[in-house]
């Protein structure tokens, strides 16, 4: 039998950062073309301030199979795009029913999931928090505070990414700021593109 | 399809405590007959010092299925019966290739894993640490430090518990107190049932 050796890593449990570092995914304002609801704002944003860091993923390789798990941190920065709060992609998992467990490490966020048939679930996040995402929602995360919104990800190890169906559809709801408040609107290209 | 709904807790990030508790998993010195090498030992604590509280997990209920994960924190008191650390009983997965990640989030412990085929590994533990269970192997942790030692895990739904096996051929070593310092010394028993 093949032997896959034991190891750890070292979680900052203040900012989320995992060492040793093997790969950092980040996506910057460049890489999140059509993804926010106001895509000129974005454009401006770019073109004005320069292309701005909006979250990273401090990501362990582990095997891709049946039985491993895999883990990582995200770390999203503060900010908006038009009035829309900093949010990853989002996506569903290539095996629909894998779960995914969160585990909040600092600032302020929320957790956003969608069904394959538009069911729309949120939940609020903060330090310690530990979200359940069940098998078959697709899930992204938008930090709604002044601070880095981090928090800790464990998937089963067969999981897989898949971007592209929830970003054609887009997910029913949005994050945006409303008089200093987090509120969840109806996403009006997620109304046009059904 | 059968949907599940998302849901969240709050892990305390400094003692491991998971709230809402639905299930809380205690062993005392009682349930650990025949677990620790010094026997005797375990008996005459028992009867001198009544019925310690060895460890406890804060368990929440999720279904056992392929695809779902389930997670918990485990709380390992300090403290040796003989000059042995107290540690938990150890266990396989029942599907025996499914991997679990623990993180350290209080104390000092160590990770103690062990294959069918009698290999053995350690791994320290303390505040932050993440560590990997890769499929296929039987693990343990005690308590090294003065402090309660606690670690959140994560493993698969469908993973289960195989306690039975290991218990039978026990480990290939033991974490005892020596001069003040925790090692890892060859098992007594695990030679005699060889």
């Amino acid at each position: 039998m093949q032997t896959f050796e034991s190891f750890s890593k070292q979680l900052d449990l203040q900012t989320g950062v995992l060492e040793p570092v093997e790969c950092v995914i980040q996506r910057r304002l460049s890489d999140m073309r059509n993804i926010y609801i106001d895509e000129e704002a974005r454009e401006r944003i770019e073109r004005e301030e320069g292309d701005r860091l909006i979250y990273e993923v401090f990501v362990t390789k582990l095997p891709e199979k049946e039985g491993h798990l895999s883990y990582g941190t995200t770390i999203i920065y503060p900010g908006c795009v038009g009035e829309e709060f900093h949010i990853t992609k989002g996506h569903f998992h290539k095996l629909r029913n894998r779960a995914e467990v969160y585990i909040g490490i600092s600032g302020e966020g929320c957790l956003i999931m969608q069904s394959e048939d538009g069911s729309f679930r949120s939940l609020k996040m903060k330090r310690g928090t530990v979200a359940y995402v069940p098998p078959n929602w697709a899930h992204r995360t938008g930090n709604i505070g002044n601070e880095p919104f981090s928090f800790f990800a464990i998937w089963p190890g067969d999981a897989g990414h898949d971007y592209g169906a929830i970003e054609r559809s887009s997910f029913a709801k949005v994050l945006v700021v409303r008089g200093g408040q987090a509120v969840l609107i109806d996403n009006p290209k997620y109304a046009q593109d059904k």
